[in-house]
């Protein structure tokens, strides 16, 4: 169980921070990386693996090569949390998630809460204020019922916290050994009042970039519910709805948000990645100004997982215009589930495409999307 | 595998036709079937069976008595086969559905483009025009990469073919063992443009019962494909797009049509009995008038399984003003999917609750819903 990352492959950048001159040695690197991200997506396995799911390089790969292929249109194609459309003249959002975490109870949630979370968070993060969810249900023969209703009452309990109301769904049973217990895909739309234009390709050079809070509890959570790690932890997962503290953010600092992301399948470092991408910007970020709590550095630690990959389930980045960045954390701390929001670095214009992390110890690296998948069924 | 039906267990009706006097014996029957239908949902079972995604009498006691007891708000209490609902002012349908159909792959479709029709008929259903979809793919650990490539053409194509985009998506991947290669699920919004009222409990005495196209070919491919019953036939599933036939009939008969419904799980046996239950009439139809290609009763007869049952995926059921239903029938057999379109039945106030079955033998007998499921993973 290992972080892979395609920085593990080049050299360490050492002072190759954007700003300073870069030996030519180093330049190459980044060129090398740089068209190597151009390529055209092609998915050169035959079989799909547990990576393709994990949401960093492999899932990108497959969306872009096999569905964005397919269904390619003009909505589909951003790939943000979710679509921004018109209905009727309603400017809407639309988004839905799959969610197969084992195990299906851990500690801070369940599979209910979080499938309700994630779709009330997916349509935070477009700007909308969620309105109605379906729950479609998967279930395996011999599922108890007991634990559905278990289930069901999270879903009901979260729904009600988020204002949101789950109003059609579906439920399929397969046979036993042909599913794991209950998968739950939860779709939602909200209404986009504000006029808001919210990308990952909306960062420009000289933004902040913020964090709403301490990474990595929801993937640390669930390593420590599924095996016996002999560690000693109260960790929660953050499973929460995060429209109320995007609705502070946005009225703090009308205009100036330019990227809401939640940082789920592939942490944080997955979200920057897609940021400097799309936007074409270099994201650099500070070790030391990243709230990560003890615990999970510890968990992390002891796994050898980077806490930057692991998933959060209530926390976002936020990309800002720069000379906002204070008002910016002040409307985030205002509210409980942003009290440990943080500027954790800035936007830069070089090198394009890349995610630099200045380390506690003067040093900068990359940080590569996720190549493997260190926690699979993760949400 | 065989049709358990609840009329089993009841005598047979023998000259009960509505309209005519009931026995006393007779009576009794029918009061102690409409008690048992008022009683309060308890799902009795510990654990989840193949019945509780049936369809019938378990799937819908699970739903009362667990998601509709939890979720309960007025969208989704009617439980049609999607929420009616307001977006900022735009009256918009939204439905989901999850498919795990098995094989993935089978003459006339495969999952992906039941995905897609499952889910622009469910919006049709509900009077909208289908606009958007949103796809949630669940995938095996070693899934076939070609079959992913397959389905998701599949779908593409379907959405083309119904003036559809998919404009949101999530795709997880579960390891090896813990899913059966593919579940898709797909989930959509519409607009409501028409001042339609469509409802299970719309249906009125006097009502003509009408079906648009030969029934149960869907299932009946689907048990061909699934094994080596020694049949020859070139069956193939009925699945299709049915939004242009859904508007042919609106615009025919102008505020006539009570009741839609695609007859999918459970068949058309099921939604006559939805219409009868949620309306409170007595649905009575004729044998004789209901089309069934002889493929598919031959294919039932050898499998002991009543077409009644068997689901359609490009057939629904409509319940239309009697005054109007040659008008209707007429608006549906202009279209080329309409083209197999029957009355085949009436709605009538007595016994209410119940769908009563007039037999090519002169018989009557109740058709009830399904108790078992003959057809797991048909969908």
């Amino acid at each position: 169980m290992t972080t892979e990352r395609t920085a593990s492959e080049t050299p360490d950048l050492g002072h190759a921070v954007p700003g300073t001159p870069h030996p030519d040695r180093e330049r190459q690197v980044l060129d090398r990386i740089a068209r190597a991200r151009r390529r055209k997506a092609v998915v050169r396995e035959e079989r799909i693996t547990l990576a393709h799911g994990a949401g960093g390089r492999a899932t990108h790969t497959l969306i872009e090569a096999v569905f964005l292929k397919e269904f390619g249109n003009a909505l589909l194609a951003p790939l943000e949390d979710g679509a921004t459309l018109r209905l009727d003249g309603a400017r809407a959002a639309f988004t839905t998630d799959s969610f197969v975490v084992s195990p299906l109870f851990f500690p801070g949630g369940d599979i209910g809460d979080l499938a309700v979370n994630g779709t009330v968070n997916d349509l935070a993060m477009c700007g909308a204020r969620p309105e109605y969810l379906a729950a479609g249900f998967i279930l395996e023969e011999g599922f108890p019922v007991a634990d559905l209703r278990r289930i069901a009452a999270s879903m009901a309990a979260a729904a009600r916290a988020a204002g949101v109301s789950i109003v059609t769904g579906d439920t399929k049973v397969v046979e036993r050994g042909k599913a794991d217990g209950c998968y739950v895909t939860t779709t939602g739309v909200g209404v986009i009042e504000r006029p808001v234009s919210l990308s990952a390709s909306g960062a420009r050079p000289g933004d902040a970039v913020i964090v709403s809070g301490p990474i990595g509890e929801h993937g640390a959570a669930i390593m420590l519910a599924r095996g016996d790690y002999g560690i000693e932890a109260t960790l929660r997962s953050d499973t929460a709805p995060l429209h109320e503290l995007v609705s502070g953010l946005l009225d703090g600092v009308p205009g100036q948000v330019r990227t809401l992301r939640d940082a789920t399948r592939g942490g944080i470092a997955t979200i920057l990645n897609e940021v400097a991408t799309a936007s074409d910007v270099a994201v650099v970020v500070d070790e030391d100004a990243i709230p990560v709590r003890a615990e999970v550095t510890g968990v992390c630690e002891l796994l050898g997982i980077d806490p930057l990959y692991v998933a959060c389930e209530g926390r976002f980045v936020a990309v800002v215009d720069g000379a906002h960045a204070g008002r910016a954390l002040d409307a985030l701390r205002a509210h409980p589930l942003g009290a440990g929001a943080a500027v954790i670095g800035a936007v830069k214009d070089d090198p394009p495409g890349l995610v630099l992390l200045r380390t506690a110890f003067g040093g900068t690296r990359i940080v590569d999307v996720l190549v493997g998948d260190p926690l699979p069924r993760i949400c």
